[in-house]
């Protein structure tokens, strides 16, 4: 079995810790962020810029890549790395967030801030959602076409086999803090169902396809905001063992009230096997990182990073700002002259500018390298920090710079 | 004078030549594909990538540059090359075409198939205008924001040289071939009245700015599909001299009747003097390079190569086609198995099929990096077929294989 976690360093006082993911294809020294190729391409970056940006791994959507071109079109490419040319690791997540959020009917994406918190009944009732759940798995609507399309446990084991990327993510109903406690324990009972019968399902996928690179498959925590779900949740699928097989690590996932991440996290982590690596799904903003690494995760994915890249936002330690601002015009420093990419060390904030105001894809290009080379960067800071022995003194040299200006979204 | 043309080679029995263009960026080895970056950008592909697959200088143009950002960005830069990070020779249009195809009222671009002609009526008013032309320059609408604008010859020269490229060019009126002969005839008068106007201001302009490296000016020919008009342009500006200088090279402009354009071009540069580069003004689709090399043209620039990428049309050696036909979805091969670009090295027609279908970035960036590879390396071949002695035997080989499908524009 070609996976393995080692922990280099952990952190005393804290959940925090320094270690290696071993995959069939390399190694990724955590903690680490992994940047999201949603379609099997980090949007408007060529794989080889990513790897020079220190990206270790790339994580793509199941549900995309199945709807286009299909899980069966990268399993005779030869797997998702192939497919897209890249050689390292690769995850996938198990299409399960994607497919029951299109099914809130109100939100493009699950709300992530308990202050933005409104009655149940905002929460489209289900026959108007574009995803029903049930006990068996989801219905749901394509977002390309409209053709209808169900996931169970057993496909999107099947669909993450066929797409072959390293690390794979057990299927679960994802929640949003808008539905109520019973609804998250019901919620509960059904991921856990499901956790099981993905575990089964991977076996026989496994053994079926002993030929291929071996795939681990990281059971998902939920239970939203409530720590009596959360601590249940993660004793139940951190001890969960059915044809011979647990979890190799676990993805922490779903409704996360982003002003009770850490206490969430911890919850979870506590109680989940402390060998097994962690990963944060979904979380990537600066501040939301070390909240992360300080309570136990090992890996995180988010498309915040290339998501506002696109808008002309950048991350720079002194905040984030937008480089179409017309005070850039004439601005012919590098956007962070501490940060080495290949973006700040060949052009001004004047070329960006001129590029996102012409609409040249380019602009997309370099302010995407920037900023996931920030993210990926900061992640790997603070990995050595932990090495040090001075993660707190690094984490408030940052907070005490980095400014989140107001009113800009955090996820 | 930083700027030289030596000829190396010159075929007996034609006006094909091989040669090498000086500039303070570098040399040209030509014939020679120039790609555009039109906004000091070739749309969707980073610089390096441009230089990897062959590229030996780039054509951006005036008009868009002193619109957006404004030339003074680019003088204040340090020019066009250090503005975008292109560290080679670089070339700008005067601006003349963009102005004046703005204002025919009726197409995007200026007709450049006779077998379109329609009556001389169907060129808008001149009220109807966005450009008016007068003996003194032209007066046009910012395609941007709907501003006034006014380019004369001097104008022109002083907003190329404030980009700063290598190669810039005399201001010209371009004219359609839908005009009146009385029309070209006046056209032609007033081109060469600000050739003249041109060579004094960039007489003026260089002894202003010494500190700046040399940029060569080309004057360009008019003339239309007139055997008169085209020799009589050619003899004029060939000879041409004002404030002690003459004309670097020459551009081949305006109303290029494809099916006679070995004709024009060959009327032109039989009466050019032998010794400086000719350039061919946005022409480049494969068959019209050829026609162009054995006539005498030493570089050529066209959008063409990155403008059917974004399309998701790509070259072959066996023609044209269309990634995102259906075709290719489980099309496991090179886009063309005899191509050496980064595109064809890494990925399959099933990738670009998906990425052109998921309206990826990615797809414009490889399929440019591909189209602007295929023709770069057809000029290089031509070259290379000219020392060898073997031109007409390659392009013979080639046209026998590629086929220009019908129906597909070929400019």
């Amino acid at each position: 079995m070609a996976f393995s976690f080692d922990i280099k360093h952990a952190e005393s006082g804290s959940l925090a810790r320094v270690g290696t993911i071993t995959t069939p294809h390399g190694q990724i020294q955590t903690p680490a962020f992994i940047p999201v190729g949603t379609k099997a391409t980090v949007k408007s970056v060529l794989p080889e810029a990513m790897a020079d940006l220190g990206a270790q791994a790339l994580l793509a959507n199941a549900y995309h890549l199945y709807l286009q071109p299909g899980a069966d079109i990268l399993d005779e490419a030869g797997g998702l790395g192939e497919f897209m040319n890249w050689p390292g690791p690769t995850f996938t997540d198990s299409g399960g967030f994607q497919v029951l959020s299109l099914g809130v009917g109100f939100k493009k994406v699950l709300a992530m801030d308990a202050k933005t918190f409104r009655r149940d009944d905002v929460i489209a009732d289900n026959k108007e959602r574009l995803a029903h759940v049930d006990d068996e798995g989801v219905t749901f609507k394509s977002h390309l076409d409209g053709s209808m399309h169900r996931f169970t446990p057993e496909v999107s084991m099947q669909v993450q086999h066929q797409i072959g990327a390293d690390i794979i993510f057990a299927f679960d109903e994802c929640t949003t803090l808008h539905n109520t406690r019973p609804y998250q324990v019901l919620a509960m009972d059904r991921t856990y169902a499901w956790a099981m019968r993905c575990l089964d399902e991977h076996k026989r996928l496994t053994d079926e396809r002993s030929a291929k690179p071996y795939q681990a498959l990281f059971g998902v925590i939920q239970g939203a905001q409530y720590e009596d779900l959360r601590k249940k949740a993660a004793g139940d699928l951190g001890q969960m063992q059915s044809s011979g097989m647990s979890f190799d690590g676990f993805g922490i996932g779903g409704a996360l009230d982003k002003g009770a991440l850490g206490t969430i996290v911890s919850w979870v982590n506590q109680i989940l096997p402390e060998n097994k690596p962690k990963h944060l799904l979904g979380i990537g903003a600066p501040e939301d990182l070390f909240v992360g690494v300080e309570n136990g995760i090992d890996t995180f994915d988010c498309v915040l990073a290339s998501r506002i890249a696109r808008t002309s936002a950048v991350y720079t330690m002194e905040g984030r700002f937008n480089l179409s601002n017309s005070g850039f015009k004439r601005d012919f420093t590098a956007i962070d002259d501490e940060c080495d990419c290949y973006t700040c060390t060949h052009y001004t904030r004047a070329y960006m500018h001129h590029v996102f105001r012409g609409k040249e894809i380019i602009s997309a290009t370099l302010a995407t390298i920037h900023n996931e080379r920030f993210i990926v960067r900061l992640v790997d800071q603070m990995r050595q920090a932990l090495l040090d022995g001075n993660f707190k003194e690094m984490k408030a040299d940052f907070l005490g710079r980095y400014k989140h200006r107001s009113g800009q979204a955090s996820d």
